[in-house]
């Protein structure tokens, strides 16, 4: 089974994220810039907190016609930068990004997810499906991914995440993608990839986080139930959320059908946060997310 | 301001709510029981709970030709009743509830009641509304209703809640409202209308119980904001859900924007609730409702 | 790639669906006969059109231990059923319904339909997916169904539909689901299938009916997309409503991004649609269904 | 009945709105002149229409540090503006906008924008309330406002007209809300106030224009109801769309119960409109809006 990727008419962008202290004449001074090396702003999103005095930024600069690349933008925007003390990333749009995927028995998600890819949607390269159990197999066989089973028991816990981080160092992931994978990585492992793990965690949090949320909901007879997908961090399911979406739920629903219900939640949820950072859409920050979709 | 109540068409009906232990046949013993004293069956609900073994039913029957009344029911149902160890109450729809409202500083809930049962669309009675403090007093003084300002410290709450009581026993309440009510009532006051006071909390529930929710909120920075109507029990924002509803913030929202938001939430949630509750629609087992909506 | 189809432990069921005119003591007789043949009843939903004088009734009864058969069943009823005018059908529970699927060039709808019926979550038989374009056999070859290539040109869209009809005749097709089918049947067509053959149009209907809708409402510069779910009747897109689902939109969607969107729309509120009619849980009156959900 | 306007904390801010063809360097032009005259953005959004060529921005400067003020600013940024061929407006936001609300019997959306106003959500002075009825005289008597009693038949439609922009221009009035105001205003009328006029229409449009939408909704079937705002043009809801939204109904919803829960909708999504429109926040272009909120 192929993948039937549209020809992408959409023009090849740098990305350029900024986090710095709020001051006068930051915006200007990006778009001055820009202007100066004749890059074309397609796209420019803003937030200034003021609470704590932070101001962020996401320009999208078309490459057609841009005089810097990847070779002269450092230098030439370091001063800018240095400035205004910035923190920032800039991502060249004409390479794609590189995720790989862990799931466990559920086959919703990772199934959205290869669907979403194969048909071009999602504008990612998938270097491999991971899986501590082998039913799975067979969706990622057919589109033509690698499938690596590596089952967790008490014991090989740590060996089986080395191996892990192997296979992500080996295909240069960029990111990695939890689709309803039921073990906890370590933190050891997480402190590796910052802000560079998305979890779907399937209820509403902060409500009902752990296991079996579903079982949760219906004993405490919600009228709603929830997905939630996030960043994973040391704290389970307390990392910064980037989407999240309910539905109604009445009395006639069973545990099996907030389960079959939450399936369409959690795809959707998932699917869009996945989108939102392929796009370089997010920033993070105080354990929040800035999301400028 | 005089109240514009419409003239009303609707047939008027009794209420029978019933609960027992699940068995073949109980439908077949209501519908039967009725049909033979020519109550026209307007809408029938019923629900199993399969795990508890419990049935939950909920039949309208038009008053209009039906041969038993208020005086004369009880005695005939009994049988019935008694054979499938139901418990059971009926409403005659022909008298309106007497419902009494407790606020604090927030109107927006308070006033927006006022408004639907001021237009008719809450087909109720409000006896009196009660507060905390004055600032409302004037929204109640507009639309005729009594206002009684029952101020809370440390010392005098049993005394208030004691005179709350006298003014419930007199006006012969049926239920009360917490409209964004700030106090906290006490075991003893809850424990005399158990599934009879109805609590509007601005989150949703099991999420960001106790107080400043949208503060919490805030802080966990979640995508979405909910607000939850429940009967209160004596435990805080623990008891049986009624209704909920979330909407979409971001990171642009501030707490006072999610403040804002929240409210259209809250007042629609509540009056929903409320509703439900007046058309003896809610039916309560195991800390979690049943609605026949 | 197998069908994993979970062990169903939902009892099974007969489904009776009444449809008469509106008198006292219709529950009582459908109760009363159930209980008489010792039929337990495990849903029971009925709705009275005041207006039409119309009455509905849907009625699952557990097949264990009723008394009743399929062979037996119609005499015994019959009686119930003639005294009260009743139209009616039974759905004996044991037996899956087959559905045929149709589609054109978009797979999303699908692929979507074969996921949950693979999964086990629909619970039906496909016989066939045909589709007037070859582009999605790929989809229909790697779960195990027969694809058949039926394209459409301007003169032999009479032939194509009898082939059709001849494959639905073979395999006892109940029902056709139309996955964004893009040709229009005809009259002689749709009158073989009546409330039979389920479509998915890509809009809030009423509003862009017929061809290309997300480009309509772009140009409308509408703040919301939706999709909709019908049976389809020999008028284009006015046949009656089963399932409709909205979601928000902004002045950054381009066309692109509305198809985008619009595919989880549609894709939810197909299958949704699809389970429904499985369950039979929709009847239709006046070109409106009344949905037992 | 007093206003409680809460002491407003948010700094007082100039908003810049652009519309003109897309070039390079619109944004450093823009950002650069603030930033030479101090002004701080506190926002910034874009947009940019690809299609046609289109490039539209609202900035918001904090007026406290910014050198220029309503004196002073047109001839220094003509310069600016010319070189980029930009239409463009200024806003003060030290100056409250002055709005005139028009009703006819149905007070929801009268009571509603009443309250936000005089609880200080609404940040604008309401000059007068009219209508063509005088059932809703007390909703404003009761906040103090003045009402004015328009009677409209066929013969003085022109006259009472005159007589609104007779009111309107005393007061200075900068638009006009239509809350549920049931006549048509003569093209004439809207002329004079282009993209000034606000509308709620008691569905999603384009679906059900005109005359007893939730009537045409009931006797549709639909499975959802909506409202829509949008500027009244003089083609009968047929204006630029602000904002949008639907809610779920069903089968058991009868006109009444549509027309109920709809209120809900529209007083929601007229308020947001306002809110936006009181904001500086929506420019229109080619019978559509871009809403920066």
């Amino acid at each position: 089974m192929h993948r039937t990727v549209e020809l992408d008419m959409t023009p090849k962008t740098a990305r350029l994220l900024i986090y710095c202290p709020d001051s006068k004449g930051i915006i200007a001074a990006v778009a001055g810039f820009l202007a100066e090396h004749h890059g074309n702003i397609l796209e420019a999103d803003q937030h200034t907190d003021p609470h704590n005095g932070e101001f962020f930024m996401r320009v999208e600069v078309e490459l057609d016609g841009f005089v810097l690349n990847r070779a002269t933008f450092d230098d030439a925007w370091s001063k800018v930068a240095n400035s205004y003390n910035m923190r920032w990333h800039v991502y060249w749009g004409n390479e794609t990004k590189r995720m790989a995927v862990l799931a466990s028995k559920e086959g919703h998600c990772l199934n959205d997810l290869l669907w979403r890819w194969k048909t071009g949607e999602l504008d990612v390269d998938i270097s491999f499906v991971a899986s501590n159990h082998e039913g799975l197999k067979e969706y990622v066989d057919v589109v033509g991914l690698p499938f690596y089973h590596l089952p967790v028991v008490a014991t090989n816990k740590q060996a089986q995440e080395q191996q892990l981080l192997s296979l992500m160092d080996e295909c240069q992931v960029e990111f990695l993608v939890l689709a309803r994978y039921m073990q906890i990585l370590s933190p050891d492992f997480v402190a590796k990839y910052p802000e560079r793990i998305i979890n779907i965690h399937h209820s509403f949090l902060p409500a009902f986080a752990g296991p079996k949320p579903y079982h949760h909901a219906f004993e405490r007879g919600v009228k709603i139930i929830g997905a939630t997908s996030h960043y994973v961090t040391d704290q389970l399911d307390q990392g910064p959320i980037i989407a999240q979406s309910t539905l109604p739920v009445d009395h006639r629903d069973t545990v099996d059908d907030l389960v079959r219900k939450g399936r369409d939640l959690e795809r959707v949820v998932l699917a869009n946060a996945v989108r939102l950072h392929v796009e370089d859409k997010i920033l993070v920050s105080q354990n929040k997310t800035i999301v400028f979709d």
